[in-house]
């Protein structure tokens, strides 16, 4: 039935598309993008679950998701509470996929849907981390060089200053031995969340990296960024001899501008995974 | 004739996005993708039939396939036969295209269509492999530099953990002396079945590789993982320094969830690939 | 409102496409592109703001502008001034976004839409040099590289031959310490104006470049081409061994054949564009 | 007056494609791709410049030609003469861009149209090489690097067994001194169809390629193979170790059977081109 979903929501756009002409403009100035995690209550969710579906097929249209990996964002009214998709190739997450699970990894109301096997990075997450309200688990190949050797991941542009001050690699081994390598249950999520700590991003050796912000729209910029960023390094180190970093005082000052510039990249990236998914 | 099946098939796929609206919906969830080769007799082979198009198409998007290469399925009825398409490039498959072959690789019921001169690639695999029910023939340029040089490729990400415990690489010169390099006889398939052995991958030297696997998804998602974890080792090696690679045991333990998972990437590919053939 | 716009220019686009075979052709030879800057008035700058919204458009597909950099045109009528878009994303930008600015960086009527915070890169540079006459400040990975290395970026093929004599690279902690590295204000843009001196491109450490032309066109080709020879010299260097590149006496030659033959990018890109904005 | 001529195409395109259903198939296997430079007279001269635009859209489409390069082929009623399109990027190519030169590259019907400035390349080459029908002169970022470094580019798959005995470089400064590198007169084509001499591929230092062939498929298919073949050798060299290049004797072998199956990969292109046209 997916597309037949699919195919209302491209026909309601498309008679959007057509009647907008004739529509009188409010004015001169566009109207700003809305901040996708202000909101609280009903109407507030269904506004958050289109953001996050966004969220879905803006990672896998960046190559920061393929079929692997997820997105999740954390309940705006209740905080013991997060919003994932069910066990599904992002790019083809719709509203309807989205399920709550609470910070032990548990679907409040599953309706017979997969969950990830590795939905407790996100609840452990979650629990050690007030601050956090979005994260993406991704195995995007650009960073997964850096976890499996031993040159650092590191700042290198101004818009990745959220790398700063470091980038730690969690090696599931310490924890788990010989394992499938999956975070697969509390304790493992609990160790990730520790090598994590007050950082924004942690490379997972062997497997990919997982990403924190304090909003929906700053988890997606810095997925997104963080490939950039190990791409660029790569390059850098290609080139042979000393590379500049980012020093912590620059990176701390360029990531308070990125705070605030980073929605421009939402708003494009929004426009255009809305485009795609009417193709 | 060609664009008069495509055209066919699109319409017919169009009328069904526009009338899948009216249709009640079975239920909250959506079916689970079909396992692809399950199936016996008559009926069986359509789907099958379908799914090994699907699987020319997806191997052709994800780079896998240029105007070279090939995918095969085992025959669910009858394990002396195989089904492969005619001498084409396989992002122009079609059913019409899909042949039948004995493991001699004489073609069944020919109707004057050409064969793959490598034919014999696959029909010594499955000769001597009766766990192996799909194999791809690909000449990925992310992997051929492998074959070319003495670094092995190795299991770098637990998405490849298929890779353990090695890749053998496929040296025709040991067999055919100076040559075209082709696997064009009986005598060459068997030589490279022996070299693949147990394993489910083996680079050919100056030439691509070979992937075997259970199943037709299977074998197109150890395909399209292998090309992955050869850039993953490149890039690895570029940044210097000793790589971790999968140790044998995370191997075979994550290779047992790949067998799980496998299918979310084939139902995102199969999607795709479906919208992309009616463009 | 964007939609409605843009479906007015398709709509428009479409007709006269179909419109296009009823009108007799002109002659058997087509007409050459307009050059882009060379009118003044009013009429002209409604072509000109048609071509530098183009321009955002060429330089977002062809990946030398992400969300992030912009390009500007100095005002044919008034050398005082300069033409740029609003602070937005150049893959979205169209003609209601473009504003004119005064070479303090100040916006003649922004009626509400918000500047781009580095916008005295422009108003600085053009101020310095009368010769240049569109300016491109991009984020581009490819060129990132070198301006973090001691590595130079040198002209290695003849349709970069405008690299030379040389690519300096602007250090911002030198004149603002430890900043967010961004050119947010008229000395760091003289700074950065000084750094570029008499040449067409400056680097700019951690952030990017800047491009000079003395057209808008001309811009365009030089940003593209300045990350394709900085591919080409990563891959070189990769290659080791000793590189070749242009002499300066070369360099000086080819450009001049250049300053001709650009617009043929420049009409396939603009050609591309346009029917990228009406998908 | 492009839209209109393109207009015209796509209408007959999808008028065709509409109205196929209703043709009665001619059979189950489908018709073979004619050889592209077999005919001669008036109608053959219509069906050789449809390749010949097929043949410019296809290396645009595959990277190997961007806004510069040009694909040109013998007339096969007189030998003396070639086809070549207009100045112009090739993606925009239409059959009356089309013009007619002799061996001195004079334009013999030029109707206003500009020339190309390096035509004398396909001249000379079609003058010293009788054997040779086609010839590509192409940019391709892939195979610059080889020709600036002391690298020799060498047939690393048998996909490029074209490729032995060896590439030579073209070093214009050896001729010319320091100019502007382009092969802009007899002179300089005699100087650089002298340095190819016998061979497929000769590489052009700091400015690109230029490939000859029997037939206009088979210069495109050579182009495109060694633009990969020249990625796949960087690739393999930074593994490091001893790479395994193609005997002589391999290649030679090798290159009788690519002979035979590169239409294959010609048929996938030109269905890919002819589609692309249409959007």
């Amino acid at each position: 039935m997916q597309p037949s979903r699919l195919t209302w929501l491209c026909l309601l756009a498309l008679i959007s598309l057509a009647v907008a002409p004739f529509i009188p403009p409010a004015g001169s100035a566009q109207s700003p993008p809305t901040p996708a995690t202000s909101g609280s209550g009903a109407s507030a969710d269904k506004a958050l679950i289109d953001d996050l579906v966004i969220a879905d097929h803006i990672l896998a249209e960046q190559g920061v998701l393929d079929a692997f990996g997820h997105v999740s964002v954390r309940h705006p009214g209740n905080p013991q509470r997060f919003l994932m998709s069910r066990s599904l190739a992002p790019a083809l997450v719709n509203a309807d996929d989205i399920m709550e699970y609470d910070l032990d990894g548990n679907a409040v109301d599953p309706k017979g849907r997969a969950s990830f096997l590795e939905r407790f990075i996100h609840a452990e997450i979650y629990r050690a981390r007030a601050d956090v309200n979005a994260i993406v688990h991704s195995h995007a190949p650009a960073v997964i060089a850096f976890g499996t050797t031993q040159t650092p991941l590191r700042p290198i542009t101004l818009v990745a200053a959220f790398l700063s001050p470091r980038v730690p690699v969690f090696e599931i081994r310490r924890v788990a031995g010989m394992s499938n390598m999956l975070v697969s249950n509390p304790q493992l999520g609990r160790a990730l969340a520790e090598t994590l700590g007050a950082n924004s991003v942690a490379l997972m050796r062997g497997h990919g990296m997982v990403v924190a912000a304090p909003t929906l729209p700053l988890a997606v910029y810095r997925a997104v960024y963080t490939t950039i960023d190990a791409k660029l390094e790569t390059d850098a180190i290609s080139l042979g001899g000393p590379v500049t970093f980012l020093e912590p005082e620059e990176a701390e000052t360029a990531n308070k501008t990125l705070d605030q510039i980073h929605l421009r990249a939402w708003e494009l990236w929004k426009r255009q995974a809305q485009a795609n998914m009417c193709k």
